[in-house]
């Protein structure tokens, strides 16, 4: 019996469609700008966000860094959430390659609030670096899947514009957040002046990312991207799976969200603490300090049980849904977990 | 009548000790490693803090980012107070110069418990940054002029060799810790690997700090000294000034203390906020919203009654005492406040 | 009819093995290395060149620029070819991503003689960077394809280790150099500490290379791998194309090499300056100034003959051979190229 | 008896002059820019080199770094000389500290030509660095002295308007260059977007140079000179005696190119070889194969007699004339360099 494979999102094997578009691809040299399958996973990605241009990218990683490199000048300072990704899992990449200074702020789950942001902005001072840009990152993978709402994305766009400032958004899992709100990708992006978009998670494609953004911005991001190496050949080849993600794998987002919401449910019947109020995507994150285990000890004893998940901390654990999870996987999950809880 | 400049202890002008010393100094070409005074500056340094060696640098921000060059390899995470000079009034030099990630935690009162640093520090894990470094700002500028106690001093080393991690000690105004504790600078830097010390605030030279360690982070920091620019040919002029800060001016630093004591407790008595637990050296932040009246228009009303201050925020002002005030001007200063307070 | 595409050896396109490779892949998520296909490709690439370790990249530009990063600590110094392809055309990253200075030295038709690598090494000096890397491009592209013989790699090595300076060798057409040397590929890396090899040109992947050395390099090498955003999931996708190009496709280089040595030959025929001596793998750089047209004219006429092609600089005409290339396709070019010199 | 130092003008001891404007200088607090003799320094200049406004730096190099950090966006390219200071003696601050890529050219004795500038501009590609500054070093040091006329100054001046590049002088020996050409300093900044002069070298105080340049970019040099630690509080103390240097020491530079020409015709006279095309300025540098001895050996036969001087490579040596240096010095120099060639 195979493993039920909870860790996260990232684990998706490509679909059966997503290798036939593979074999089938149509191929250039993108560097020359000759993929065609390429430009139309740039072009469909433009438009399903409503900018003007869309680049492919090796990864979320890549495409974030790539938007703080070409919208921040070196010794800027940037605001982020303390547990983002930017600032929390890119290996120290802002300092490394843009070489600006992260201003991390404590998020309310994640969540930034504008008035936070607000006050982070640095005065015009000779002492102090020159705030250029707001990430956020939505939804917000430590802080359990989490996603802001339409009106606090208009509030921080109203001050970003007030205060001359650029917005990037991580939006490694921004169609999750799109479909649990019930809206398009496009009415989040909209509050945004760039936006990163994963294929590779819940959309199920091998890799690639999108990173999306003014025509100009693109083509500065581009040379860039030359420079990391993310400038691939016949990159037609992984941009035809992610095509096929893009256009037929979001609306299935849903039984993800369901099935973590199940989870979830489990965990706190079972008397584990689980913050439900952030379990509206595909993320739960539940303390399981009661069982007297620690995570890794309860990580150990769902492996032995066909499940694998991983740990955040010493007591929490995170569950990650995806297609490749089933509601069968689901109720065999929460079944292993019980006879943990119960000893 | 001239101006009670409360606004920094930077704004000293060198006495006429400092006046002669310079005029008679010998000096030759310190690059070369030639210059006498240079040498027997960096010698007293070396042996005040029971350092190895000392470095003479322009400022103390010079002797912070050096060190943070010479300490941690492009990429690192360094951990520091959110509000310490290194993070919040260096122009985002870490992430410019060092290319390192600050990760700013909020202290108590400036003061960073060991338990706050250890659990800050990162995991061996491939999406994250290793850490290298913890900062430390004693007296810490922003939260009043607050010190580590000897026993936090004690803890946080203790912490850092376990964990294989350098810690560096900012201590432009460290000889004020040291006078508040009735203790030898000595006493407090043996619990840091590296520390920067002003020799022109307190101790009134006009320009120049100590970076001092060990010999072979010297002679590695020295070069990153010239890199920046900070190789001057006859610095033994400034040399001989800050000689005479070293050895005739620290123990008067207690009379700064009582000053900045009355001031904190007249601001008290006169309804003002102010936390009298952090006024132990020469710095009082004060809140003046009782007033009615904002920082900036509190400062205005100061000057006209010859009394120059800085803002800390939107409400805060903030005095720093130093040897070019004296008790009358102490006096003077509480004086004028009243005024503004009873309107 | 299709065109030839003599521009460059990275416009082939993925041959049917290759795809249906990919199709069939077995895939995991590799930033957990879990990806079977690639760890394969990795292992094989270490074996072939006798390395301990080998990490999966995207592009060339990501193996050199990861092994720059890798070696040298910022501030640097690195020497290379004048117009080597990591200080020509990877879009100054030396500088930004790794912070080394380049000293490019002009070597004999691409070539570095070990005397002026030997005289370029700086002394110990405090006004001086420290020289840490000796890059060498094997085969130079911008020379024509030319090689570093046997001989000259001993020199270098054994100066290099007498120096204690690594040596990392962009190999992106090691195999050719191979090849036209009838040696394997591991008796040319075994000169140098870490080779970057590219897959996505003469052995026709769609993209990748692979960079080896040390187990303990390849460690921090994939650290870096990760920050700049290279660290992609189901990568055992393209690394399927990359087992294919690595197992099947290298003997057959010598196509190529005769396909260019015709070309070459038969430019010189034509009255083109040629360099006949450096036309020894797939490269072949001409000079069209005799025609009185000047790069641009020459390759708009080979495009209406069907024959693509790149500019070198005002006068010169570059063709790269590979095999989308037949023989017919050489014999057509040459007929091209004879009409436009008959005018 | 003293030594006789040719070793470098960087050696000169301040005057009587200098010692007493330090002694009496009126200071403040130059962070707060309050420091009227700063003030008055950077005033005149500006007003000297034509240009809107000027900065006070801690050194030559610092002038340099922040001249190419306020011109260049991390990443792009700059073209300077292969041995000019900037590039080879400034421990790889150009890729540490802005992260650009230095693209050297062999000068003709130091010198650029305009076309070489121009063929190395990079064309618009995504694979190639944006040039955006050219660096020339005028005297050029290594070089022995030499300068640039007015009509190369032009040319390069107008080369550059026209590919829209900006222009930066190194001129630590500008003063010289002005004097050997018996010119103002403004008739030679003009050609140039900014330049930094020392004070420290031939002008004779103890330390600092300025940059100069326009208004706004001299607001944001600032901004890094604090990055740099760079900001001194009562640096009046220097600018004094830097005062001194610019409006008493200037014309006296034509004592030092005299003693300069003497000792290279004495050299010549003496069968060494000595390029005299060069000797222009208040350098010499000569070739001492000829006597059997290398530099090191020499220098230290110098040094017996009572002569300084620095190697420069295997069999070079080099010998820097300043104010220190009299009519006798010289006299007795050659009378030393004669009994060893001698033997």
């Amino acid at each position: 019996m195979p493993m039920i494979d909870l860790r996260s999102d990232t684990v998706t094997q490509p679909t059966e469609a997503m290798r036939r578009a593979m074999y089938t691809a149509e191929v250039g040299d993108d560097v020359y700008g000759e993929d065609p399958t390429v430009n139309r996973l740039e072009q469909l990605g433009a438009e399903l966000t409503g900018k003007e241009a869309a680049l492919f990218v090796a990864s979320g990683t890549m495409g974030n860094q790539l938007a703080v490199m070409t919208h921040s000048p070196k010794g800027d300072e940037i605001i982020c959430e303390a547990e983002s990704h930017l600032f929390y899992y890119e290996v120290g990449g802002l300092a490394y390659l843009a070489g600006v200074q992260a201003r991390p702020l404590t998020g309310d789950k994640g969540i930034l609030p504008a008035a936070a942001i607000d006050a982070a902005v640095r005065p015009a001072d000779i002492h102090q670096p020159h705030t250029s840009l707001i990430c956020l990152e939505n939804t917000h993978n430590r802080a359990g899947g989490t996603y802001y709402s339409i009106d606090q994305l208009k509030e921080i766009s109203r001050l970003a514009a007030e205060r001359e400032i650029a917005v990037h958004t991580d939006g490694a899992r921004l169609f999750n957040a799109a479909v649990a709100q019930q809206t398009t990708i496009a009415e989040l992006t909209q509050y945004s002046d760039t936006v990163s978009i994963c294929l590779s998670k819940g959309l199920g494609a091998p890799a690639g990312s999108l990173l999306v953004g003014s025509a100009a911005f693109i083509v500065r991001a581009r040379r860039f991207r030359k420079m990391l190496g993310g400038g691939m050949r016949q990159a037609g080849i992984l941009a035809a799976a992610a095509l096929v993600g893009l256009t037929s794998m979001v609306e299935r987002l849903a039984d993800d969200h369901h099935h973590a919401r199940q989870l979830g449910e489990a965990a706190a019947h079972l008397g584990l603490e689980v913050d439900l109020a952030t379990v509206k995507t595909n993320i739960v994150i539940f303390d399981v300090e009661k069982t007297g285990k620690n995570a890794r000890q309860v990580i150990e004893l769902l492996q032995q049980a066909g499940v694998k998940a991983n740990a955040f901390g010493e007591y929490k654990v995170r569950f990650v849904t995806h297609y490749g999870v089933t509601g069968a996987d689901v109720e065999n999950t929460i079944r292993a977990l019980a006879q943990i809880v119960k000893g």
